[in-house]
This record gives structure tokens, sequence and C-alpha cells, in this order.
């Protein structure tokens, strides 16, 4: 392993011991003033990051991202105060018992101890990633993307001088060099030095951290996400959601990528939405039976039913039932946020009982699926797996437990 | 992938989509009847195993876990219906809420789907982790060891003809062909067919698995146990503590395998422990400080305080002080179970709060690290990493969760 990686890693270690103790918040709330103070130094280190990114061609929806200016680094900051005031996530008890031979166990919330995060090029996702991983009582190790490179330092710089001046380890915040492409994958497999591995990007970063990876990852956020609409329908309602649900923001994971819509509904909800979303510039790539009640549509390949556009582009296909529905969903769906628009009791159970994804609306936007949203203060990302934790990654889901057993000599007989 | 195997997950996959609905219980006790009446044929079949393996060289104590007989195959049958007695764990509200705007958020439990198992020798694993799998609603893919193939096949087919008769799917416990090793990599890499895999065995079982595996995997097992004795303490319960932890059962994960003795209680300690636990036949391998008190014992190398040696062997060492036992432990235990005896409230609150393991002990023995003696009825191991369970892996931990949301229109501002 890379001398200096390693050196990161172990003094992460090293810091994450005393922060479990440590008065965490006045850390976040003296990195938020910190950030403040720092604004001209981080705002002009992204201004480098943001015109050599844009003399290499960078596009305008990626350039955008990685922009920060005054008001994004107060969001930033604003966050940081908000995350300070919610409660501790660690040395909660879970569950406890007294068992019969006398033993008192308790099943208490700890610390991970050091939490990688691996991420593109949004430099603010520098900043949340490291503020939750240390509410939660990690060390936080950032790799964020080398278009980012002089926005992440000077932002991890502040971070550190903040925490340093609050009395708390700054070796508990650590940036990977984003050059040397060799260190994600020392990061991966260091096994006992890297206690989680949390990975946000698009599909191609996923998988490649899911693939290599040997410490324990959680998979986030690819989002092929799809909206039902059943026979029988309010119409109007039926578009509201179809427009919200694509076009609120088509650039994230919660937005829906295909829409499925019943037969018998297809001609008048096609009529209404399909001009909608053409006229807010959505591509349209249609199935056979939708094709001709969308003009100026495009047929969709089979490729289509599998891809996350993130973009204004919207697949749609007629289902003869929900039952089909579930069955398409069941085969292209990533398991992210699925949602049905229907006045059927018997459909909803359907939907609700037989889709397998994170987060199962009836009646409701797959733009809610989001860690503010369902009311947990903040989130590091999207689970889109089975184990540990599944949908937004809120606070209580950052913390591992440990048994802790109280005996007066008790020995197994 | 081998083309066998694809079925196999498949129809797991299929499988498992009946099972969340169906009287599983039901299933369990009709396993646990079909494995009584099929007694003779099971016996026959692991009979011819233990006389190959004999034939082979195997040794006694793995000949005794290979070993099956009357005796315990009631227990394994007792044990189904104990499991089926158990309260459902799939379909539990974990939270829920009502948001401002109306959504209603519950998380409910529901299976994993496809759970593979790989493990050793011992053909009881294969009836315990295919009931507990079904138990949360999920199939079973079992990859037992060669060794045991002819018992394991008949196990599996007393399940499954068991799980028809009483209107289950059969396809819901799967036996992976032994003598492939191939397959296990395919196993360990089959993402969207796989929804957890959990090794059972020894460390290098583990390990290989854990670098091999990109679908989810909890590691178990590998329990490099201490126990520290602090000063000042009585030293019948010391000795006692010392001999339950080493000795009960020293072949299992839980058991002690280095003793960390405060120095001003090594002489008077060891004086009374060392005999006892040679005349147990337990070889003992000193440190320096230790070695002049336990005549006998040969000098420990360095490779000794890495070892789990699951044997009639124990490591000893003395240090001078609670902070120095913590820091031996944190630099050699493997997370799974840590005790300390002690009379110092500051000595178990340091220890307590410093350690970093699934169960960290105050004066009782690591051997009570297991699913029945935490009051959780069954278990599928011990986790000893943090991501998703650590501990004993009860049923409790068997399943995953969905958000279900349930709207009246509800779009996203």
């Amino acid at each position: 392993m890379d001398e200096t990686l390693k050196q990161q890693l172990e003094a992460a270690r090293a810091a994450s011991r005393e922060l479990a103790g440590a008065d965490r918040d006045a850390g976040l709330l003296a990195m938020a003033a910190g950030l403040e103070n720092d604004a001209a130094a981080i705002l002009a280190a992204n201004g480098e990051d943001v015109e050599r990114e844009r003399g290499r061609g960078m596009s305008g929806a990626l350039l955008d991202r990685l922009t920060l200016d005054e008001e994004r680094l107060d969001g930033i900051a604003l966050a940081l105060r908000q995350l300070a005031a919610l409660p501790d996530p660690v040395g909660r008890t879970l569950t406890g018992s007294r068992r019969p031979n006398g033993l008192e166990i308790r099943q208490v919330t700890v610390p991970f101890g050091v939490v990688g995060m691996i991420y593109e090029s949004r430099p603010n996702v520098t900043v949340d990633a490291a503020a939750l991983v240390l509410k939660a009582g990690s060390s936080a190790v950032l790799r964020g993307s080398s278009s980012a490179v002089l926005s992440n330092r000077a932002l991890v710089d502040s971070m550190r001088q903040a925490l340093a001046a609050a009395g708390l380890p700054e070796e508990a915040v650590q940036l990977v060099d984003p050059d040397d492409r060799a260190l994600v994958t020392q990061l991966l497999t260091a096994r006992g030095l890297v206690d989680l591995v949390v990975p946000r990007g698009g599909h191609s970063l996923i998988a490649h951290v899911v693939e290599t990876a040997s410490v324990p990852v959680i998979e986030t956020g690819v989002g092929n996400c799809h909206l039902y609409v059943d026979r029988g329908v309010d119409i109007a309602g039926a578009v509201a959601m179809v427009l919200n649900a694509k076009l609120q923001r088509p650039g994230v994971c919660n937005a829906i990528e295909t829409l499925l819509v019943h037969e018998d509904a297809a001609e008048e909800l096609l009529a209404a939405a399909g001009p909608a979303l053409q006229e807010a510039g959505c591509e349209l790539r249609a199935a056979p039976g939708a094709l001709p009640h969308l003009p100026g549509a495009v047929a969709a390949t089979p490729e289509d039913w599998d891809t996350e556009f993130l973009d204004l582009v919207l697949a749609v296909k007629t289902v003869a039932s929900t039952e089909e529905a579930v069955e398409h969903i069941s085969r292209h769906g990533s398991g992210h946020s699925e949602a049905i628009f229907t006045e059927s009791l018997e459909s909803a159970r359907l939907f609700r009982e037989q889709v397998d994804a994170a987060a199962v609306y009836v009646n409701a936007s797959t733009r809610f699926t989001d860690g503010a949203e369902f009311g947990l203060g903040a989130e590091l990302g999207i689970s889109t797996q089975k184990l540990h934790a599944r949908g937004p990654l809120g606070l209580d889901v950052l913390v591992t437990s440990r048994y802790l057993v109280e005996g007066s000599g008790q020995i197994r007989p």
C-alpha cells in the first residue's frame, strides 16, 4: 500500500478513538464558521477548478455541479449547523435484556471507526459527507474527483483547521490524492484499516467499487425508477405526477426514467402528458403500444428500459395489467424508488407487496426518496442494497453496535 | 456462469416470491417430521461420508463434526420445531411517521430474497441454515463441504420433499455441487441473483469469501478472543472464568485464545490456573513475564498472539495495566468477544468503552456469545463485521426492509 495512504488511514483510526467521547457538535459548528471565514480562499480555489475544467471541455450541467458560490457555501454552512442540532446517533441502546442467569445484555450503538467516501465532481459532498461521518463518531477518508482537486483541498484545509481550533483531532478528516487512481483500489481493499466505504456517483463508479472492494460497502444511488399509471384514475392528477417525477429535477437518482401506463388509460393520459413533457424539452422513447399516442416520440430500443438517463429523456410503455407493470419493474428496476398511481385498492396492494425496492410509493412522487423528505434530517446517499441500510442513509445507519454484557462471574455451564 | 447454478439461482428467486406469503412455519414442522421419517436414509448416507473420509485420513475432531446419529438428528428436528414457534421476522414495522405533507411512511421488514451459505463439514449446518433462511422468508442456496456430500444430499432431498408436501416451493432450498470449486466464485459474484452470502468456517474460508465476493457478505466467526484478569480480584473466581472461557468447548469461536493477566495478580492466578489448564491437556505458550509462573509452558512466539488456535492451546501474557490489555486486544483481537474480570469500576469502564468488539464482557465468560444465550432464539453464525449485524445473527437481522410510502397525489414542490 502507498505509504501516504497508509499513514492517512492509521491517523484516521487514531483520531476516531478520540472522536466518540469528544464534543463533535462543537466541531461541526466550528466547521460552519470556518467555511464562512475561509469563503474567499475556497471560492478562489473553486474558480481555478472551474476554469481548468471549462478549458478541458466540461459540459454545462457538470460544470454547474462543480461550481461553488457564496450562496451555495452558505447553504453548506447552514446544513452543518442543522446537523449539529440533530441528536447524537452514538450511544443509543437498541435492545436490552436481563437473562435468566443474571447477565445484563445491552446492544448499544458505536461508531464504525473509519469511513471512506468515493464520489464525483460536486465539492459540496466533501463537506456534507465529512460532517455526517463526524457526527456519527467516525473519521472520514474522502476521495473526490480530480476535477475538484483545488476546491476539495481548500474545503478540507478549512474543516481541519476548524476541528483543531475546537479541540478535535484534525486527522479525523483525510483527503486522498485524486490523481493517483491506484489509491482507489488500495482504499477498497484496506481490510482492517477501513470499516466502510460508501461510493456516490454514476453507474460505472458504483459498479467498479462493488466489484473491487473487499472492505464493506454500501451501494448507493443508481435509480432506474418507474411510475405506473393504472386505469380508471384522475387524468389531471396522473399528469401532474408524471411531470413532477420526471421534470422536477431530471438529473437525480429518484427521478423516473420509464412511464408505464395501463392500456385503457394510455390514450387520454398520453394525449395530455406527452405534449407537456415535450414542451419542457423532454425526449420521449415509446414502445409500440404507446407510440401512436405520442406524436414526435421515437421508438424505444431494448436498452432504453435498462437505462438511467438522468436527463430529459423518458421511456414510455403500455401494459395490460398491474401484474405486467410489476413484472416489467422486477426485470428492469434498480431497486431504488417505484410508484403506482391508482384508485384501486387491489392494484395498490399488489404493487406494494410485489415490488422489491428501497421505497415503494402509492399515489406519491418518487422524488420524495430523500433523507430530509423522510424526516431523517440528513443523508449520505440512497442505498439500493439490502444489507445494513436500504433507502436514505441517515445518521441512524451510519453507526454500528456492540453488545455489552455485564455479569457477576457467570460461566457457561 | 455454470448453467445449472444459474437455473438454481433463478429457481430460488422465483421460489422466494412465493415464500413471503406462505405458511413457512408449517414448512419447518414438515421438515422436522420429514427428517425423522427419513432418518435411516440420512444416517446411511452420512455413514458413507464418514467411512470415505476416515479412509482418507480425516482426524478425530473433524470426523466427529461430520458424524450424524439418531440423537443429533433428533436435536436438529427439535431445533426446527423451536424455530417454527418463534415470531415471524417478516412484516414488522420498524419505524413509521406521518410527514407534514400528509405522506405516510413506514419502514417494514421484508425478506432478502436469495441467501447463499458457504460452510464446512458439519452437516447439521445444512438444515440449521436452510431453516433459518426459510423462516426469514428467503430461499437458501447451500454450498457445503465435499466431505459431507452424501449427507447433505440426503438432508436436502428430505427437506425439499417435506416443503413440497406442505405446499411450499421446494426450489426454496438449493444444494450447490461441492466438487466444482469454480461454482463458489460464481456464487460470490452473482450480483442481482444472490442478495447475501454468509460464510461459516475457518479463517481461510472467510478470507477467501470476503476477498472474492462482489455480492453482499456478512463476515462471521473468526474469534481471537481474550480474557483480561485485573489485579485485586478473587482468584478462585478468576480461575473458574479462565477455565470456562478456554476449556468448556475449546474448538469454537467464542473460546479464548489468549489470557492477559495484570502483573500484580500473575503469580497467584497462574499458580492456580496453570496446573488446572495443563491437567485438562491444555498447552500453555507464555510471554516472558508469565513464563516463570508457568512451569511446563513454552515461550510464546509473536504469531501466537494472532492465532485462533481453536484447540487446547492458550497464550498467556502479563500486562502492567488495563490500558496495556486494551492496547494488546486492539492490536491482536478479531473483534469477536473480549472479557475483563475485575472488581474495579474504573477498569470496567475503560475496558467497556475502549474495546471494539461485537461483544464486550465484564465479569462473564466469552462463551456466552451465542444466539440462544443472548435470547435471540437461533443464529446463523456470529458476525464480526460492523455492517448490518454485529454479534449473533438472529432472525431479526436475516431480513432487510423497505420504505412503504402512501400518499394522495403528493408531488415534490
